[in-house]
């Protein structure tokens, strides 16, 4: 072959920084490993493992070190691992009735951290002042320019490439540019990464909690609307500009109760929080108080509450069929609200898979509750800052070495 | 960088093989290109691409000529071009009441067809000697040794990664190993890949009809059953063992018919053949008959049908209006029952999506009818057998320079 040093000649700065990215992405998604086991991961030979991660070391995103593992034979191999503040993010938060900042290291530890009840106003440019004056304060010395990636989370229908919130009807919200105002409010080029709460939820769960490792996934998270995201081969399922996953309105019951985007029938309005209070004769402006009420009652065994969780468990389960059969995963997650009803809903719901998914997709798919909880949102925001970084760790470093003064600061 | 040369050399008999699936894909999927195009979309430098493509020319499955393309400036660039038959697939189809196989050739080019209508058995080994006859027949000089790839459409699910049939009611099939029946049948080493008949539709579509170019697609099938495909950023959704896609057993209406998997209110309950019939008041086992008299009233303008069909065509758009909040697809194509009776339902489609779907997500889908007709899925099953010629067309030259016998015979 006489093309191979032309092509490859062309080309080898591109590989050096894939492979760069790709020991990285394998630290970040499995903890330390040891060369050897980076070898085996990566496809790539020893040596280049060595000069990569010694260039990884030089930029203080990984340290090595001998393998604490005794007993194994052969020459020890050296543990790499990732600098917990080698690099760090800044994840925020809008929520409905809150805000919420901090700083994320790579190993996921969280180094500053704030949530605020709401301001007065939910003008966008307002709550992107309030999220700057957090991020401010959980940066504390660090310049915001030295993070590696900013993301918020938001309760709304978010286009990606441009941060953009098409609809986040608990904000009153049309068409805000918000990646841009967060941008702008923060002092930094933008637009700043946004993306749905219950999306980012999801990606938590996916990284870092319950479906940690998964390929496969439907995460599902319930508050007074119904969010999710989808996992589909290792990647999430995001469409044609980023709007997927809206499983909050797939039509369940087409005669059935309106929904705030102007459907009927949609499936939070069969699940959300609203809908299971209402079954249980419940104010439905409770809130999650008046679930912690219900809940007691259904765990005393009072027979209206078990009811009105069992009939949403059906509706759970029915919503759940329909996606298993789409998607076939592997696991389904349950999160917020459902994480909270769990015990009551999940006989149900498995009832209503084993009636309503095929035989072959069913036997596949578990669900399981949700393990990160109230902030998985911001943990999610987190992943999603971090991800210029995994793709491409060596512009970060061009990027930290070009601003030297900042970093000393 | 010292370790440069190293790991590279390690790699580049693989980047070689990468590079000429990348150059065959590109040819595959748009036709013929000039050198220059090839340079402009695999990002190879022209001397990779000219010694890339000879390789591919000694293997006979190229040709390059002068571009035909008078008045540009600067030198006339080369056009590369598959040569139809440089290489052909076996494409099978087991339908309800046929089976079909064709030879196709690399430009979608069919060399040999045949359909026969079904034989008196669905016994699984009956139906794979059956189309094992039809495989002979259109291969006529050819031994079934030389053809680059093998794939069967079956109206059943499967499991993609070894062709088990897990269900076809239609043929009262369970569990049936029938990759493995066809290998056996043509006497190759199996399994044959196996895949359902609407999902194939649905690639044939993507890539040679209604959907070609497009990355994010809803494909719809519409016969006595609804079958789909599912194409997330440019990929086809399998799910986690291959069963994705299996849109036609979403509830739409849980408190509605039996359907027959065992569930109600499946999508398939209010928008298949049956269905559709039913709601005209025609008998249900008229078939394909039976809908054209219906067709046929309706163009006359009888109300009775008109209405039978505007239901009908609302239950498709609020199937359609989930799959698109879930997915944000650009487009989304009907085909089958579907494509027939498009003209007569895609009014109250699109009024059903204007209610169901959120804003963004609606302002970014069109629906189109199918364009292939019914030998979609047998075409599907030929793009499907050429999936291993384009992952790693070095393999197959492998093969061929293996059994010059063969070839010659």
């Amino acid at each position: 072959m006489t093309h191979g040093r032309d092509e490859i000649g062309q080309r080898s700065e591109t590989v050096r920084r894939a492979n760069l990215g790709v020991i990285v992405r394998e630290l970040y998604a499995r903890g330390p490993l040891s060369r050897s086991e980076l070898v085996r991961r990566t496809g790539l030979t020893r040596s280049a493992i060595r000069v990569l991660t010694g260039e990884l070391a030089t930029a203080g995103l990984v340290t090595e070190g001998q393998s604490p593992l005794l007993g194994v034979p052969g020459r020890p191999s050296h543990m790499v691992r990732l600098v917990p503040l080698g690099a760090a993010v800044l994840a925020l938060e809008i929520a409905v009735d809150s805000s919420a900042a901090a700083v994320v290291g790579l190993d996921g530890s969280v180094d500053g951290w704030v949530r605020r009840e709401r301001t007065r106003s939910d003008d966008p440019e307002e709550r992107a002042a309030g999220i700057a004056d957090l991020a401010a304060r959980v940066l504390g010395d660090r310049a915001v320019a030295d993070v590696a990636g900013i993301a918020v989370a938001v309760p709304g229908v978010v286009r990606r490439h441009d941060g953009l919130v098409s609809m986040a009807p608990n904000l009153r919200w049309r068409d805000v540019a918000f990646g841009e105002m967060v941008a702008r409010a923060l002092g930094v080029p933008g637009p700043v990464a946004v993306a749905n709460e219950a999306d980012l939820a999801a990606l938590a769960e996916l990284h870092r909690g319950a479906a940690r490792g998964e390929t496969d996934v439907v995460l599902v998270s319930g508050s007074i609307g119904v969010g999710g995201g989808l996992v589909v081969g290792g990647r999430p399922l995001l469409g044609a500009a980023g709007y997927g996953g809206e499983i909050g309105h797939v039509p369940v019951h087409p005669a059935g109760a309106p929904c705030r985007c102007g459907s009927t029938g949609c499936w939070e309005t069969e699940v959300g929080l609203e809908a299971i209070l209402a079954r249980a004769g419940r104010p439905v402006a409770g809130g999650l108080a008046a679930l912690d009420g219900l809940l007691r009652e259904a765990a005393d065994g009072d027979a209206a509450a078990l009811g009105a969780l069992d009939e949403t468990g059906a509706w759970l389960g029915i919503g759940l069929a329909g996606l298993v059969n789409l998607l076939n995963p592997r696991l389904v997650v349950l999160g917020g609200v459902f994480e909270t009803i769990f015990p009551f809903v999940t006989d149900r719901i498995e009832a209503e898979l084993d009636r309503r998914v095929l035989p072959a997709p069913r036997a596949l798919v578990r669900v399981v509750p949700a393990k990160l909880g109230a902030d998985a949102p911001l943990r999610g925001a987190a992943e999603l800052a971090f991800e210029p970084l995994l793709q491409d760790p060596a512009r970060w470093f061009a990027r930290a070495r070009a601003t030297p003064e900042r970093r000393s600061a």
